[in-house]
């Protein structure tokens, strides 16, 4: 499949939105790497971002811009093949503090781009990442794409209203796309100057510090954890298969743990750190949907896609790399 | 019910926005003669708007705004104790020319009107007119409210989206709110200054006019129709049964005709007009979701609602006001 991502990537034209955040630069790299032709779109670019950008000097362009500039996102998207549409503000529980600013970000930022797609370059592919927590509070377990869709914070809303968006664009406009609902991505951060993302980096980077992890209430609640590797693969592999109607599916890790043998595991393989219970903050409270884990036999079938790195494996990467910045 | 009414609207504050339009100026004609305390929201006052008020000078206020205007909103919002949020854009053809229009007025518009409810008046009933186009194309009929969402235009996703938020608003902030997803309304308009509204009263000018009702294709596709005064009816007890999580009810009409069968009842009930079959237009093509009706067992569960003028009575009292006109 390695060569297989080579023949497509190899000398492709790549929109990378949000290309200098977490996951974005995770993806910049291995998109450099198989030969791709990217350019990073981004409000602010971080360090991480300009020293690959000197790096690989011809194979990848910086452009700073709003998502939400229909100039810049025009000139940005045309003549690209595909699209990974990574640009957005994350945060359930900031969301609920902000809802219209998330509403400017998250719906017009990625209708912007969608309409300039259509405007100039409906050939394009268009990969999004949308959320697991467009399911809300799981009715059953493990979580199939077919599950109701009933988001508990804004921030979910409008990864639901972007997946609708999705649906309207392939059967109007038939614009081919993948929607990956994604559960919960960690992993080393590709330089110095970004911030913690998700609970698991959180925890690590507690852990580094020699601090105590702080779990909120018991921490019994069961999610998987996905690497960003594996995460990587998985958007290399959407942006191939991109279809007309959207291919929607679950990303999600490989093992099923709960948050205390989360931190448990970072504890022990960090050799630093400790584990302290501190009762919910309201804010975090207010948009926790319990146990989650998702079918992830859709990937399998349509990408030929599986999570491969063990939780173990993943987590004593990451803690590597944060010993080291 | 007519006593409850009364008792239940009598003297209480209610805001309407989009109140100057069709639905909204029969909604408030009615709550006026309940001696209700009415304020109609709206960016442009219609003629029959002015007329209303200067009638019931004591009882109705205008106010003229956008419903995107945080400020006004919530001078408009303070003190109220039912809001029928029927401002917005409709039409889900227009929406897919104008999507980030459709966005901006109809997402960010209820947005703007649901934060200001959280800041200043949390124990507010919020009414929000949804559409039978949520679920898109049916996958049996009729279509209970368990039916998945699968909006096919930009509007019916932006209704999708907002049904999203009250489910937000009651899980976070404990906002009651009835949501109904209505079907095709008709019905008289209040006046002579109003745009023709809906296909039944499209049909209606038309035959009026002596002038051929234009058929798309074959006009076989089935729908249920809705009168204005079983809708009225519909939001009005939805105001008083409004709840946390929302009241989620369809409410559509009593019976189920196919296009071709509501045009030649229209014109044999008008005398005049005839019907011409045309090709379908690209525009309404593409939105067009096949037969359509609702079950409405929830909305008489919780309402005590259903629709109770027969399409003959209410198309006759249609056109006779049309004449007049």
């Amino acid at each position: 499949m390695q060569s297989d991502l080579n023949e497509a990537y190899r000398g492709r034209k790549i929109l990378v939105t949000g290309g200098a955040g977490f996951i974005g630069l995770n993806l910049v790299e291995r998109l450099v790497e198989l030969g791709a032709d990217v350019t990073i779109y981004d409000y602010a670019m971080s360090r991480s971002a300009e020293v690959m950008a000197e790096q690989y000097r011809d194979r990848l362009r910086l452009c700073q811009g709003d998502i939400r500039d229909e100039a810049k996102v025009e000139e940005a998207v045309r003549g690209k093949d595909i699209l990974f549409n990574l640009a957005g503000k994350s945060g359930a529980a900031d969301s609920n503090k902000s809802s219209l600013i998330d509403l400017d970000v998250n719906c017009r930022g990625h209708l912007t781009l969608l309409e300039a797609c259509r405007r100039i370059n409906p050939g394009a592919a268009v990969v999004f990442p949308s959320s697991r927590l467009v399911y809300g509070r799981p009715r059953q377990l493990p979580v199939d794409e077919d599950h109701p869709l009933q988001p508990e914070s804004f921030y979910a809303v409008h990864k639901t209203t972007v997946e609708h968006y999705l649906q309207v664009y392939a059967r109007q406009f038939d614009l081919r796309s993948a929607v990956l609902r994604i559960s919960n991505p960690y992993g080393p951060l590709q330089g110095h100057d970004e911030r913690i993302y998700g609970v698991a980096n959180k925890f690590v980077q507690a852990a580094v510090d020699n601090q105590p992890i702080r779990l909120f209430g018991d921490g019994t609640q069961k999610r998987d954890y996905l690497y960003i590797d594996d995460l990587v693969d998985a958007l290399l592999k959407s942006g191939i298969k991109a279809s007309s109607p959207p291919l929607v599916m679950n990303i999600g890790g490989r093992e099923v743990v709960s948050l205390q043998q989360l931190a448990e595991l970072i504890v022990r393989l960090a050799g630093t750190g400790s584990i302290e219970h501190v009762t919910w903050p309201e804010e975090f409270l207010s948009v926790e949907t319990g146990n989650y884990y998702g079918c992830l036999q859709r990937a399998e079938n349509h990408l030929a896609w599986q999570p491969v790195t063990s939780l173990e494996d993943g987590l004593g990467k990451t803690i590597e790399r944060y010993r080291k910045a």
